[in-house]
């Protein structure tokens, strides 16, 4: 058990966006919301996991929606409040700690602020050790932990609360509806007894994004090379070094989609990196051949600052640096495969390690 | 107080198509399902207004969706059961009666299944006097009573409950989870206490719709002209009498769109009438101008029969004499035009009321 305090936010919210992988979220955005809600409402206690009870009632929060709308309609904080209050009321019991459903620069943050302002502890760990486009893509899927009852809500003050037959239901009613909210929401789902979670959650995300989000800033400070400095620290490789020289995005079915090309640069200087993305990066294309793909995590660095950039940010004239990252061992399973897989995205492409290319 | 058995049913399902005004959905199915839910868990009791306790809970349900779905998708009948059990179990009190939302050859039908699967009583009433396509379109808007809490579900086991801050945000909302559940999904919202009921509901309508039935049937046995007994018994007027001659039709944003063409023949031989539809008749016009406008009812009825048909099976070669109704006081107000009159559906036309052009 310790205590986050707004120095830890801003580490958590740069670290996460790593793992973020494109989406999960503006660290920025993500700073700026924790950090207030710190000051406002005090630090927030952080639990490992195996400080929770077994049967303790834990309930993640998370913000849906498309990224590009999200950077734009900041939330106010308090859109969630009321529709986890009517989850509390419908599950009949209090719920005691929150977490994160995905590592991200604002996703790993949003459960920080809701447990600031009700005032209960935040869960060290989330639900896929990076950030997913779609509901169903959580750990607890493969345990066969329902998604509801699931609460979302907007900031019009408008709420919903969903009962499905399964986590792919539930994707889809509450993207509509996030849509109609106006394509983004504040969501609470995967209510879990601290016994299930112990198996799902993917422990210690949240130390581990704050530990990359201190090695980012302690390598600017001692103006080392940030990137390698990143890449050590999350046990990847690099995958390409170039400048962004085309970005095609549309927000559609509510999520940010679309392509950026990477002109190489030094070695790479006769290639060109595709990069697909829905909310998150997919895949990525070198030369037309996919060399890393979903699961894995393909997160696009600034090469000069080792900044995260997500994939609402990705600008014609960036020099980035693109690493391949090895994801948590659950999803290289054929449960996670079918779950996450390339071939669920719609690519006809087997999944192959990122560290049997690179390592 | 009065029981409702098979016969009676079968009266309300033909007399309620004709209020229907092309909507509210199929009266073959609704005698089908009314008959069959009777005949499993015994006859509907069936409360006047006045007989209702002004502190009772009421909650009215229905089908939403586009008719030309339902039509291919008949309703199991339990799909609202556990949507209506939520909502219970939400709203924290007993629900002591259910009614219809809208007059129509399904949706008076409808409650009368959920009133005998729940054995709770049906009140002689329904929310408009005929039907409208959208769900704020209800005289209880006007009473500033919201549609809220509201429990939806489909025939997979799926259910939401939304909470919004007014009945337009619900259409919305209920709208698209209605696509997502395939174009048809069994509602219960307007949860309203006797109280206020006996301000908003329109009263009398299942025994007004029961009513209209009955004289197509003994019109029909009698060998009496079928159509002029109906036109007698909704005090309506004979706008057209013709062909059908085209069909346009297209399920647009859940709802079932389109215009069809009527040849005149007899007195109307030289004329024709287009009539626009989104789910119920909206518009008649008679060679370009409009003659006959929400929130008047236009009915469609088989010249020979006296059948009333709805938009979703108008077809090519009907012999049809359409009908103006003048529709329920409340919506002839500024308030009931701002809600359903022909500007809220995109006709640059003031509503004249049908019996200043045919009276």
């Amino acid at each position: 058990m310790r205590l986050l305090h707004p120095e830890n936010v801003e580490d958590i919210a740069l670290g996460a966006a790593v793992l973020g992988t494109g989406g999960g979220g503006d660290p920025y955005i993500g700073k700026l919301m924790g950090t207030q809600s710190i000051r406002e409402f005090g630090p927030v206690t952080l639990l490992s996991l195996d400080e929770i009870d077994d049967d303790a009632l834990i309930v993640p929060t998370a913000m849906m929606g498309a990224p590009t709308v999200i950077v734009e309609k900041l939330p106010k904080g308090d859109e969630i409040i009321k529709a986890y209050r009517a989850l509390e009321s419908y599950l009949g019991q209090e719920i005691e700690a929150t977490m994160s459903i995905e590592a991200g620069g604002l996703n790993s943050v949003t459960p920080l602020t809701v447990a600031a302002r009700l005032r209960i502890p935040m869960v060290d760990c989330d639900g896929m050790g990076r950030a997913f486009p779609e509901l169903q893509m959580v750990t607890a899927t493969m345990y066969g932990v329902s998604s509801t009852p699931f609460a979302m809500g907007d900031e019009k003050g408008n709420s919903a609360i969903l009962n499905t037959i399964n986590n792919r239901w539930t994707e889809t009613f509450s993207r509509t509806i996030t849509i109609d909210m106006g394509c983004t929401a504040m969501i609470a789902c995967y209510a879990t007894r601290g016994k299930e979670l112990k198996q799902w959650a993917v422990p210690g995300t949240m130390s581990l994004v704050e530990e990359i989000g201190r090695t980012i800033r302690e390598a600017r400070a001692s103006k080392v090379n940030v990137v390698e400095a990143v890449r050590e620290a999350v046990g990847g490789f690099e995958v390409f070094k170039g400048k962004i020289v085309d970005v095609r995005r549309r927000t559609e079915k509510g999520f940010a989609r679309g392509e950026a090309l990477i002109a190489g640069v030094d070695e790479y200087g006769s290639q060109k990196l595709e990069l697909h993305f829905q909310n998150e990066n997919l895949v990525a294309k070198v030369d037309g051949e996919i060399m890393v793909s979903v699961p894995d995590l393909i997160t696009v660095l600034d090469t000069e600052t080792g900044e995260p950039i997500t994939t609402e940010s990705l600008r014609y004239g960036f020099r980035v640096t693109v690493l391949g990252i090895p994801c948590n061992e659950r999803w290289r399973t054929p449960e996670g495969l079918e779950l996450v897989g390339p071939r669920y995205f719609g690519y006809d492409h087997d999944w192959v390690p990122v560290e049997q290319r690179y390592g």
